[in-house]
């Protein structure tokens, strides 16, 4: 809509300051910022700067404190378990990846579980901390409630991202970061706003039937009531293989909270805080062989899959974070595009707190 | 019809000497019939006995070498990568996972990547040796090309199963082992029997669409021609998350091939051997706390799970094993049933090798 995009920087160091606004602090903030804009620049919005809002009211609702200290419950050679006591997400993910990292070099693998953590951005960004050091990463954590299992019609695990990167010989990894259901409540938003009917496959309603009915599943899931919600990856039944899905979402659940003895989904948000649980994994590339050797191997798999035959009417088969990759390239030269309700809700931002505005000269 | 259930350990004893006659040694045989039995008795019929018929082929066809030596070919307190000679498949997954839970119990992890293996059964069974020892178990493995990339149409990947096995308070783990693909190919030999047309999210067609014509994918998928296969998890294109089934099973091509520096699904069955690849991993559980609470916090996600709302006439949820391990309790109670066209393999078989028949009194 004519409005300029916005240099990497500035938004960085506005959506700080924002940050700081809610309680962060500055370290906080400025780490926060960096995992929210970093999610704007690689296109995937829906866990960019936008989240502010959640953010704030996670602080506002008690599900948030940026002043609880991060605590180191138990501790080995290869592994480590937090207790965030519901501090910033990305701050725990960071203090936690870093020592999984850290214990990789020495020991050759390293594991983290997390439990009273709360929302830590792309999964793939702490993936990415492994990889960066020559380690296979792995980040996953529990969610809000939105999903059902095959058969249920209850709303009782999340989205439960899984994320598995892997180091090739190019500058950027192969990295997966999925959310196990089919997709992530932001695309039924979008259906809503646009009026348009959901695909059979993404949701169920409240007696656990497909529905493609948007404005009806949208009054559900608003709704306390927890019946009704997000199908896992491969849609409802068994046929198009919705019991693998579930699986991956359960399977995400059960080493997040089970191994950090923290909160499932289900009883994530809850009086005390968020409550998230989360794992992180590093495993040292050179376990098994040359570093440089294996990379290559990896690449050169990548390329066959690259220039394998493609689909009538489309011309490229794309490789997991690839597409991330080329977009950060691009916002880093040409600034970050936001949308007009992201827009409305810094000029919100800058009138609440008094800050010189975002596109102010 | 009308054909008795066969006791597990007739079962065992018969398929066992049959593996002889296909010249695997005694211990060869032993360990590969329990593999493909333990399949049968879990109700899991597309990786039980049935598949003698490809071990025999792939010996015929030089894939297996039973002779084969189990090469350990690097080492570390936490790893190793074990080139298998394109030996016996369930032999060299055995020595494998062996050592790996082994390197757990020692150092808190293993991990084995393997090359050069063959058809190692269920992958659940390897997973499983993991959980019986208080670890998390991990098995992948690469598999001949059936299924294409989003946007592709060329078969360049395998089913590519994963699997996660974690240990639980009751005597079966949560176990997830799952082919990444939508369906494996057996499924679509149920249709061509029962002549009915294939759901759309299974296959595309040579020229990567959408198909339910069965006919016509049984000609494409027989032909050596490599155009048109299976698909991920989610189906064809992006809406219904393929694009994440197909990241699924690329990364299980990157972990068993990349590290182990073995063939890709493209490259297994090659001129030298089967060739495929694996990945085998186990992490304890004490790393992270108590065992017997992290299995009690465990098992009690899981029994929320199976106690939350059924959908319209459903009155059950199923947690990933279960089923399997009561059909099991059950086989081995009254044994195993066997379908015609297995039926008709053993009495070829006990033809061919002079055998007394499965069915003799």
């Amino acid at each position: 809509m004519g409005r300029a995009k916005i240099p990497y920087d500035v938004l960085l160091d506005y959506t700080a300051k924002i940050l700081e606004k809610l309680s962060y602090s500055r370290e906080q903030a400025l780490l926060t910022a960096r995992v929210l804009v970093e999610a704007d620049a690689r296109g995937v919005a829906s866990h960019g700067v936008a989240r502010l809002l959640f953010y704030e009211s996670n602080v506002r609702d008690h599900y948030t404190f940026p002043s609880s200290p991060i605590e180191v419950i138990r501790e080995t050679p290869l592994s480590l378990v937090v207790d965030g006591h519901h501090g910033v997400g990305s701050c725990i993910a960071d203090f936690t990846m870093t020592r999984v990292v850290e214990k990789a070099l020495n020991a050759g693998a390293g594991f983290g579980a997390v439990r009273n953590s709360n929302h830590f951005g792309m999964a793939g960004l702490w993936a990415e901390m492994a990889t960066a050091q020559g380690c296979i990463g792995m980040a996953f954590c529990n969610t809000r409630t939105c999903a059902i299992p095959t058969f249920g019609r209850e709303r009782i695990l999340g989205t439960n991202p899984v994320c598995f990167a892997i180091p090739t010989a190019r500058k950027t990894p192969f990295l997966l970061d999925m959310a196990t259901t089919t997709v992530a409540h932001g695309k039924v938003e979008v259906y809503e706003r646009r009026r348009k009917p959901l695909p059979i496959g993404w949701v169920v309603d409240e007696t656990g039937a497909d529905t493609t009915d948007t404005t009806n599943f949208q009054k559900l899931f608003r709704n306390s009531d927890s019946e009704g919600g997000h199908l896992f990856l491969g849609g409802a039944g068994e046929e198009l293989g919705g019991h693998k899905g579930y699986g991956l979402g359960l399977f995400v659940d059960l080493l997040c909270a089970g191994l950090s003895m923290g909160s499932w989904s289900r009883d994530t948000f809850n009086e005390t805080g968020g409550g998230i649980s989360q794992f992180f994994g590093a495993i040292r590339l050179d376990l098994f062989g040359k570093r440089a050797e294996i990379e290559s191997h990896v690449e050169s798999i990548l390329n066959q899959v690259r220039e394998s035959s493609k689909a009538s009417g489309k011309d490229r088969i794309y490789i997991h974070g690839e597409k991330e990759a080329e977009k950060r390239k691009e916002s880093l030269i040409t600034g970050i595009a936001l949308d007009e309700a992201t827009w409305r809700m810094f000029e919100n931002y800058t009138a609440k707190f008094g800050l010189v505005g975002l596109g102010a000269p």
